[in-house]
Order: C-alpha cells, then sequence, then structure tokens
C-alpha cells in the first residue's frame, strides 16, 4: 500500500486529521477587531495561524501526514525541497516522531528559516536557487537515504491536515457568509474549501492571490491548469503553481477568485500588524488586502480569513 | 461628594470596576509559548493587554475612572496632559459616555497618537514639550472648560481599572507563583499588588523597571519616594515618577523590584515578535526582559506577565 492517501480527503478524514493532530499543534484564536468591522460594516473573524507551532498553518499539514505513516514507512525519515514555512513545518512534525527530516534548500534561504529548520533538528542540503537544482538535489537526496516524500500541497494527507484550520474556526464560528484564503500551491485553499463543504455548506469560499502571481486566478476562470512562471511578488508563500490534486479541488468547491495588488498586500499586512497588534507575512495579508480594495464584497457579512502565517524578518519589512 | 474614589481599592471596590468596564473592554487572551517555557523551564502566561482597546492596558483604569462618575460630574467633560496611552484611552471613555475629553499633548508627540486621539474625538491642546508647561496648560483648560481632571495612575478609580487585568489573569490561571509588571507611574503595578493580594494571596508580585529609569526601584528599597528625573529609555511609557497613591500601594504589597539594562529591552522585545507574533512596546518587554537577562527566577515555577501595550511607530523599529 502506497503510504499517501489516494483519495480527496471526505469528511472523515477531516475529522481524523483534526483528532490525530490536536495533540500537538495549536487550537489557535479567533480574533476580531472592532475598527475593522467598522470600517467594513462587516463581522471579521481572524483564525490567527501566524500564532501555529512554526507560525504558520503548514505545521497542520504536515504533522497530518506524519502522523498517518506507519513507522517502517517513514523508517528512514522524510525529505522535501523548500525554502519556506513546509521546510520548517516538515522539520518540527517529523521530531515529533523521532524521525528525520531531509530538507532541500537553496543556497539563498534565509538564515532565519535555515537556523529555525536546524533547530527543529532538520537536516539540510543546500542546492543552487533554481526549481531545476532543488527538484535534482531533492532526489538524490532521496536514492541516497530512503526518504519519502511529502509534497508540501499536493498530497492528500497534507490537505487535510491544512482543512482543519478551517474546520476549527467553522466550529467556533457560525453562520459565516464566506471564508477567503490565500492561494499558492492550492493546499491551504483546497482544504478549507473542503472543511466550508462538508462542514458548512452555505458558506461561500473565496480565494485570493497576488495580481502578479495569478496563475491560480487564470487556471479558474479558464477552467484549465495554467503553471505559474517566476512570478515577482512580495507574497512570497504565494508564488507556486497548483498541483494536480488541488486544481481540481478548487474547480469543485471554491465559488470565486480574485486577485488584489501588491501596493493593496502591504497597506494590509501594516494595518493588521497597527490595528491587531499581530504579525502576519504578507501571504497572510493577501485575503485582507481584497477587503480593503474592496475586490469582494463583505458589508453586513460574516467574513472568517484564515492569517496563514507570521514569518516575516524583521531586518527588512516592506514599509 | 468629591467624584474621585477616596480609599485603595478594597475588593469589592476591583470586582465592581470588572463588572463595569466588562461590555466596554477587550477580554484580552492569555497567551504561551512553548518556545519560551523550555527556554527558561517554566510555565510563562502572557496576559495581552497589547490586544486591549486603544492598544493598551490604559483602556481598563480610564473606562472605570470615567463609568463610576455621575453624569453632572463630567458634564463638562474630562481632562488630562498625556503623550501616550492614556491619552487614547481616556478620549475613548469618554466617548462612551458621550463626554467631551480635552487633551493636553506636547506639540513634538507622534503622528500617529495625535491622529488616534483625534479618532476618538479628542480635543487637543497643543503645549511645549517641558512637564511645567503641560501642566499649566492643562490647568488653563480645565479653568476655561471646567473638565474634571482624571489623572493617569494616581487616581483610585484608576488603580481598580488597572487591577482588573491580574484579576481576569488569576482568574483564568491558578497557582501562579509570580506575577511581573512594569512600573513606571504605578498604575498597573498597584492594581496588578492588590489583586494577587485579594484574589490569589500566594501569588508574589515582582516590579521590574528599566535600569534607566530606576526610581521606583530607589524608591522600594530606600523606603522612600524618589522621583524620577528627564530618565533615557526606550520604554517610554515607564519614564514618570511614582504618585502619592501608588507609593504606599507598592511598599505594602509588591514583594521585590528588579531593573532590566536598555539592550535586555530591545531584545525581549523583539524575542516577543518574533516568537509569538504579536506586537508589544518597549516597556511592554520590560518584565520579559527580566527573565531573559536571568534578573529574577523563574525555572520550574507558574509565571505570569502583564503585556502593558502594543503601540509602536512601525516607522522607527529599535532594531
Amino acid at each position: 500500500m502506497s503510504p499517501l492517501a489516494q483519495n480527496i480527503p471526505d469528511e472523515s478524514m477531516i475529522l481524523m486529521a483534526e483528532s490525530r493532530i490536536k495533540p500537538f499543534i495549536n487550537h489557535t484564536p479567533v480574533l476580531t477587531s472592532a475598527t475593522i468591522d467598522r470600517l467594513l460594516d462587516a463581522r471579521v473573524f481572524f483564525k490567527c495561524e501566524n500564532f501555529q507551532k512554526v507560525g504558520a498553518f503548514k505545521a497542520r499539514g504536515a504533522s497530518n501526514a506524519i502522523l498517518s505513516l506507519e513507522e517502517s514507512e517513514i523508517k528512514n525519515g522524510v525529505a522535501t525541497h523548500s525554502s519556506g514555512n513546509h521546510a520548517q513545518a516538515l522539520a518540527w512534525a517529523a521530531s515529533l516522531v523521532h524521525a528525520k527530516a531531509h530538507i532541500v534548500m537553496p543556497s539563498n534561504a534565509s538564515r532565519i528559516k535555515v537556523e529555525a529548520v536546524k533547530d527543529y533538528g532538520g537536516l539540510i542540503t543546500f542546492c543552487e536557487p533554481t526549481l531545476a537544482s532543488r527538484e535534482e538535489t531533492l532526489k538524490s537526496v532521496i536514492k541516497k537515504t530512503g526518504a519519502l516524500e511529502i509534497h508540501p500541497y499536493n498530497n492528500y494527507s497534507v490537505i487535510a491536515g491544512q482543512a482543519t484550520a478551517a474546520k476549527e474556526l467553522i466550529t467556533e464560528i457560525n453562520d459565516l457568509d464566506v471564508i477567503l484564503a490565500p492561494v499558492g500551491g492550492g493546499g491551504l485553499l483546497s482544504g478549507t474549501s473542503l472543511s466550508a463543504f462538508y462542514f458548512s455548506p452555505l458558506t461561500r469560499v473565496i480565494a485570493v492571490e497576488p495580481e502578479n502571481a495569478n496563475d491560480a486566478w487564470e487556471s479558474f476562470n479558464r477552467k484549465k491548469f495554467i503553471p505559474s512562471v517566476n512570478p515577482i511578488t512580495i507574497a512570497d508563500g504565494l508564488k507556486t503553481s497548483l498541483g494536480d490534486l488541488t486544481f481540481p479541488i478548487m474547480m469543485e468547491h471554491v465559488h470565486h477568485i480574485v486577485t488584489v495588488s501588491e501596493e493593496a498586500i502591504v497597506r494590509a499586512m501594516r494595518f493588521l500588524w497597527e490595528r491587531m497588534k499581530i504579525l502576519v507575512e504578507p501571504s497572510a495579508a493577501v485575503p485582507f488586502a481584497a477587503l480593503l480594495e474592496n475586490k469582494t464584497d463583505a458589508r453586513k457579512m460574516r467574513v472568517g480569513i484564515i492569517l496563514s502565517g507570521g514569518n516575516v524578518d524583521l531586518d527588512s519589512l516592506p514599509w
């Protein structure tokens, strides 16, 4: 049997993921702001995954994937390539079961992220900062170690894990009219849309993407997979292409998709810092940017937003 | 009858303050960090007053003072001089009862704080940036308007309001060995020490102050009031002298006082931002700095920390 889940997560798979990872992750708070509600004439509920383990929702998917596996399946460890939050998440999740995590990172990865992966006990192999070198290096690491690849989003166990963020939000806050989630590879978005479909079917799910990295927007509207080609956006978590597992879920369960400008992302990020006193990374500010830019109507509505993460370099802020 | 409370807040006065302000303030969350607990070999509970209305605990004292008064007592409004969080807090609290708030601010007050006071409907009178000019201008504003002065800390109603932060913390987290609070004028510290005394008498209260503004430390150790004389510290909320109401409460109910370096304050602030993903202002980082600098032993203990506020200028960060 393949160690990876073979089917689109159903209701019970998400519920199982929830109870499986519950002892290890943070049940993150839902915060609100009277100022923001007044400004938008709406009720906005922020699910704070910036307070999650490793500072991002990625801890959910990585831990669900690893905890779903048999000991024998990960006896040689797990592996991935990532310069971002998935690297830390996988290193952290592997440490829960005392498995090795082989992380391929580009040589220009930020010092902070490299240190974080090391702190969680991750074994780093550096490569050239190109997708080709990352994939090739990962292949060679896997060949050498026998580690099992855990893809950051194109993996049903990971998707089921990411789905638990929206599941918690829906359980805590009823009657949401809409949930906004950012879209990069589509792991968080597809998980969010599945949880809404199963646990709050009247809630619409709207994806938000940077204008400068609008491959999911194009894919959604043209109803065919369009890859992302070296986009330039401050929302560095949202540069990746959709996967062949996440794209169909998006087409089936996401109601609408909108894009936002770079300027709006920075403004949204700063607004959340100043008014809510929380750190969010640029990718996490993308859904709120859609509200600030009036890209989707929220007036009089109950709006859920998944704040995806809070890992920022305090030495290079965009203002 | 004077409009201001005449006695040191007793148990019932704090409980009354709690129910009086409850509909208006945020019941702020208590956050923890596995990383911090591991680092310090302790359990640390952060009471997040940076998430309070106006971004600081000051909303508690100001609203308790104003809501304790008869309509006739504030028919001419309230007044104070402040360049900091009390200015916003008083303007906000006055708006709850549609009273005027006359705020004397120094001409060099930050644009952000001036805007915030205006947003809450405060009526600003600018003065020279000296204590003499602030006091003189306030006197003339009060003479002209008949407004009632609400002192930022030397006021028992304000102290009872500030006490509610520790009261909430104690109610939510039992068996705290110690609570750390910063000390400037002593409003938060004296309120905290009273709540510990009444509601958790086995909990010790330790005040933390910047080395560079150690007047409370001197006062405590010499058992006599020593004023603060133009201290220079990044913790700008902690520059003021104790008051004749707060000093005796500190002497009676605070167990110990320690000081921290400027370098430790900045390090503590950055640590809380990076690891906990929350914005705290320098003054709010002072108690945690005492733990980082090992100025007080916390090992194996359950430690409560009041994070006093999160109002920072994102355009001038100390790193």
